[in-house]
């Protein structure tokens, strides 16, 4: 059971989160909130959502699990303007899910969970190095690198955070001392990152004020961020490719 | 003969009232303005148009009838500024028109209207319900609409107004009882349309603050606006589909 | 040797100004400045370019030149903002160029200057006619003219400038006499010229408000427009299509 009234861009914002990884998703409902857990198809990346019921204007809910058409709800949200409210329903037998927006009622069969890969367990990994940077910017660096080449080294160096592309014929390289990030622990770290990957996910990053990276040597890194004020989070862990030097 | 001067704003909506049904027009010019009739291609949809002599701020015409090409029409007036006046002139022979824009003159050599396909006689139908809506909203439900199908159904129960789509796993329903309108005359009417032509005929009304929509049961739809300020109107009557249930 | 700031919008309307015609230019530079000459591959079009020392926030320079792959620049400066600063410093060995934009710091593999067309002798050519027009209302005709023809004519009869085009069926022509003009020196002149050149050239000489054209009697025409307030200056030489008539 389902009752539950929101934002129409919050619901967008979050799940575009979800949708720069997978299609699909398995959705966990319960009285403290939303939550899923995803990998992409190619097990390079996951993607670890939750919602708490107070980033809700209404909720009501008891524990279920829905099968999301993640591209569809957000086809269908396309019509929402930004200050619509979206409300949210699910019928009796959680096939049926039905939202309503400025007026408009539409009924969204569900996809069956079982059709839809299991939520992956997310491995507690020990990073030694953690920085905080604003998310525009992170986005604006992975342009810059998308320019050059198709993956990306982030690393630090004594204090300075950094990050850099090499191509055929160019580099690119962005150094952020201590004084121009929000926060930084230094460690050893040093990996290289897909840009196809970094790029989807710094679409929905770039809207926050304070991303969260968490890297270490040849590791995967461990993106962060608040969305609704605070009452909500996503963490993207994406696999570290191999440096072929 | 024609000699008219007019915004080339309310132009280019006239003309593409009407190049949303067809590509090419017979215009017919008379002292007391200009009028087309139409039907498209496929005989689904007919449009009716007429822009009275004080619609422009310089008219004067004596009986004719031109072939115009809309979409060449359109195209020339795709460099004029919001702002622009058009000055139309009608050469001597009926087969030249001169249209000057911004110091800019063009000569368009006209179609010969009896290559088009003649003026279709436009049934006089008697529909049980009206229904009076704004634009912008009923353009916002096709598009709506458009996610789920590609037919909507709309009709009248009591006294509201329904638009409906049905696709294969999902609905969409909106509901507008008598005082979301802008006025109803309740009747019995339920009828299905296309959502090609209703996305088409949308994008003229969706500029009007009054459409007036006239349904029946499984009876065509006439959907009548205003232009240029009342100096001119628009008709459309769209064949209903075949409820396939 | 170069080290030189600059203002990102700048360096991008310098460097479209040449690309409009070529990918790749041999770039010289100097301690008064830099500058390009070049020919598009179909010898149709030169370009000749100038940027002045003092147009740079800081410039210092000796004699060199470079091979620039002006896509790949243009590429990388997709990403400055509006008032973003771009520094450049050629490497010792002039292969190299470094690139900093906004905290990002770019080093670019230069092309060898001598697998570029060499520099084109650029013709002194004495024109009869010259006029001084608007960037954006000359752009603008170019725009409508495209409509019409694949090429449009311009000349001078009595003191009037004339621009015009001729399709199939469809004529275009814009007559500014002396007091539509900047100014004029009349002369006797009309030459046929390809709107795909002419698009490409009006696109950077849209953004000056004073465009000069020196043209004559199926002759090559001139189009001379000033960059960064004067500091820098910008020439095309294109050549006249013969009229097919």
């Amino acid at each position: 059971m389902l009752e539950a009234t929101i934002d129409a861009s919050l619901l967008k914002d979050s799940i575009e989160s979800l949708s720069v990884l997978v299609d699909e998703a398995r959705v966990h409902i319960s009285p403290e909130g939303i939550g899923v857990k995803a990998v992409d198809p190619a097990n390079v990346a996951m993607v670890s959502f939750e919602l708490q019921a107070d980033a809700f204007d209404e909720y009501q809910a008891e524990e279920s699990e829905i099968g999301l058409d993640l591209t569809r709800v957000l086809d269908i949200l396309g019509v929402a303007e930004k200050t619509d409210k979206v409300k949210m329903k699910l019928e009796e037998d959680s096939r049926k899910l039905s939202i309503s927006i400025g007026g408009i009622s539409y009924t969204l069969t569900l996809l069956d969970p079982s059709t839809i890969r299991a939520e992956p367990r997310i491995p507690q990994l020990e990073l030694p190095a953690e920085i905080v940077v604003n998310g525009k910017g992170f986005s604006r660096t992975i342009k810059a690198a998308e320019k050059i080449s198709d993956h990306m080294s982030m690393g630090v160096e004594g204090e300075t955070f950094f990050l850099e592309a090499e191509g055929d014929t160019d580099r690119m390289r962005q150094e952020m001392p201590r004084d121009e990030l929000i926060s930084i622990t230094p460690g050893p770290a040093r990996s290289l990152f897909s840009l196809d990957y970094l790029s989807d996910i710094a679409k929905p990053a770039s809207k926050s004020n304070e991303v969260t990276l968490q890297i270490g040597n040849d590791f995967p890194i461990k993106i962060n961020f608040e969305i609704a004020g605070g009452r909500g989070k996503v963490g993207y862990l994406l696999a570290p490719r191999i440096e072929s030097e």
